[in-house]
């Protein structure tokens, strides 16, 4: 009888981002055959274009700024922001492991980051290392170059479009159209790729699916933007759902409220806000001149502000606050981020009444003097300083898609769980944005790469532990 | 070629609650052989259990009370209590032919009313039905007879194991287990249905499945209690996702908050505090004997702010509210409702402060006098008074799972949507609870049989207008 495979490896990758290549990395190592397939003509998926923050508890450089952290606290923070619907054994299993991965990408990959922490909404202390490049590519780069050394083939424009279990229900294989060109579904040629060991999903996130995302949250419309590449949609997680993995938390979609309203996508403007803006700055209405939330809330709880009464936000920081953004050149070349000598300028900019916007920074200047946490909650970092030294910069803000919190249940081995049995379906492993559960209602910033490279190493260790099957 | 059915009917339904019976009825009228397969031992689901509240727009008794509502109002209610995650297509499809759907039942099923409306938590306008027993068995009773008089079987103990497709993908009928004992999985004897016009899928929600629920949202751990009974299981939903059905809003779990925790599940006192405590009376936490939330709020907040800093939940009413509920007597005879000849004994069973519980019912008396919305902005409806007159009643409440707001998805014309394609499975119809996405992040109260109904009776009719196969 005539075998339906193509071709064969021990180990198949479905996904060439954080997930897939920390997959591969840990396979390669100890398994002569692993294969990553990506569908888009270049690799990297979303990862390469993230802002590269990674969240780590109790880390080198935290030890050195005497910043008391941990894995508890990190984990609580996860809580609170996902409110509780977080599977809080994968929610432990990131806060426990976050500093072990950090150093993993600094030993074994040799990533750089930065010598000074962030401090993002929704963490109790500054916890978030910053790639040297401040763009995820910092360590998608790295990655790449040890899958050459490993010689693991990343196979490109090759598109899932079947996971093929065998009659006892174990993943066997996939077929995928090879030579495809996103976004034609039609083209390319089939292929069947069988796994001697096991198969590996980690396509990301469906933000950029127009029809998908509508289906699970039907505010998400096609007019509203996503930091997202084109290619983040959902073909990747359907196929795993049409071989019973389990749907969890679809409908639980992010939006990022740190995005420029003159840019398109993730930008350059996102990173201007994340580290200047909401950190060293305050969030406005243009319509009152008046804050209206803790700037470091997580991001739920900011979009959720941003969007109620039709407000119209912007961030505004001082020349001090400014520094703290290595985007900001780029941001003003491109217009994303405006520059102004006084706040009288910036407000007539902005339309923003001049005299309540005094006050509101009056007040904010006066509490951060006297280190009081103020009505809204901001935490209050020991390097905050009031907004007085022009130059003065503003960012105009709109909500983007940005993340989905759900997907396919996995448990702590990365094993995609049967959706009728309960339990792992065998040889098939899953990690990254593609599973659900870990973030609950609301990812916070700087925990995606953990989660990415935690899980995924966490499958590729598992998988190449598997028997091959002969 | 020997056949792989071992039946065949025009039309099968799975499920026999209102939605599955209203199916039942519109395609017996037009159609020669429908049989509805039920896997308890008896018929009427959860639907059995409920409290038969009716939501009707623009109804007769609303224009006997000259209370001004419309399709419109409804639907805007319900997207606000939905967050907006609703779809918007479907919801609007409930409040404009909730009237209709609620006439029908009356002429055409016989079923009976009470005379008086009820003021649910988050509508706007008293426009709630109450069957004269106030129990959905006054619906589901004159379904069942409606059914036996149009021919209809009803196989009960016969429990759905998986869809049958066709090759070119379409509905083709069922596996089954006949003569299933539930909850025994392995019980019964297997067995194919074939139907030859189409499937309808109305097995309600899965708010008993303590290893589904905990998975869409990990807060619902088995020690919370469900009003539900114990067949509302996922069983069909799954079934349905394995048969490409698109999985919507699964971790949109609503949790009633007016049970009590003097009794198990629905019991007697949900309904004294859905019909009495919460319009006519007060909810009090026992530690600060202080009111935090408007009463009539819709359940996800209430439920919200109860569970909330620990608050322990009471419901407090007098004579003249105590009136409202027609399941008083009953509450009292098994203790879920105590009576109090004065506040403070109340206050001392309750252990409630006694100063600020007098307190609270003093500044709330005066503003139902001066005809105020309080702060809490809680409805104040015409024959709102005082609570003045002893007796007074007091209910201890305990939040217990009640909907699933999520399902699988259907368009207007209750055909299940594919998840890959996106287009209607062709001969798939579902309707009422196993479906998702008319009620959002929060169903109202008395919302689910207008749309079991209405979704039920579209599913029957469609289906019986499809080609009968050879």
């Amino acid at each position: 009888m005539k075998s339906i495979w193509d071709e064969e490896y021990d180990i198949v990758i479905i996904g060439s981002g954080f997930a897939g290549l920390s997959a591969a990395i840990e396979a390669g190592k100890v398994c002569p055959s692993v294969i990553v397939l990506e569908k888009m003509p270049a690799p990297g998926g979303n990862s390469s274009i993230s802002g590269g923050l990674f969240a780590a508890a109790a880390s080198p450089l935290q030890a050195k700024d005497r910043i008391i952290d941990s894995p508890e606290l990190m984990l609580s923070d996860m809580l609170a922001a996902g409110l509780e619907l977080n599977n809080k054994e994968l929610a432990r299993i990131v806060a426990e492991n976050s500093t072990e991965a950090l150093l993993w990408t600094i030993k074994e990959l040799g990533v750089k980051y930065k010598p000074r922490l962030s401090h993002l909404g929704g963490h109790s202390v500054a916890r978030t290392y910053n790639t040297a490049n401040t763009s995820g590519s910092g360590i998608i780069k790295p990655m790449l170059a040890k899958c050459r050394d490993l010689g693991i083939p990343i196979r490109l424009k090759t598109y899932l479009t079947q996971f093929i279990l065998s009659k006892s229900g174990e993943m066997e294989g996939v077929a995928v159209r090879e030579d495809y060109l996103f976004p034609n579904r039609k083209s390319g040629v089939l292929k069947r790729i069988r796994a001697k060991r096991a198969v590996i999903l980690a396509t990301g996130g469906f933000s950029q699916d127009k029809e998908f995302r509508v289906i699970q949250d039907p505010k998400l419309t096609e007019e509203i933007e996503s930091t997202n590449h084109q290619g983040a949609t959902a073909e990747g997680l359907i196929a795993a759902l049409k071989a019973s993995a389990t749907p969890i938390q679809l409908s639980l979609i992010q939006l990022g409220p740190w995005a420029s309203r003159d840019e398109e996508g993730f930008g350059v403007g996102s990173m201007f806000s994340m580290l200047a803006g909401f950190p060293y700055g305050i969030l406005i209405d243009v319509r009152t001149g008046k804050r209206f939330i803790n700037e470091q809330a997580d991001r739920k709880l900011l979009v959720d502000a941003m969007l109620s009464s039709d407000r119209e936000s912007i961030a505004i920081v001082d020349q001090k606050g400014g520094q703290h953004a290595s985007t900001l050149d780029q941001c003003l070349k491109r217009g994303v981020v405006k520059k102004f000598e006084s706040i009288k300028e910036l407000a007539a900019a902005n339309t923003v009444p001049l005299a309540p916007l005094k006050e509101t920074i009056e007040v904010y200047n006066s509490l951060i003097e006297k280190g009081r946490n103020d009505a809204f909650g901001k935490p209050l970092p020991i390097d905050l300083q009031p907004i007085r030294v022009p130059p003065y910069y503003s960012i105009r803000l709109t909500p983007k898609i940005h993340h989905c919190m759900g997907g396919i249940q996995i448990n702590a081995e990365a094993q995609v769980v049967h959706i009728e049995t309960h339990r792992p379906i065998s040889r098939f492993y899953a990690a990254g944005e593609v599973t659900g559960g870990v973030h609950g209602a609301s990812r916070l910033g700087s925990n995606a790469i953990p989660e990415c490279i935690i899980f995924g190493r966490i499958a590729g260790i598992n998988a190449a532990a598997q028997k091959p099957r002969p």
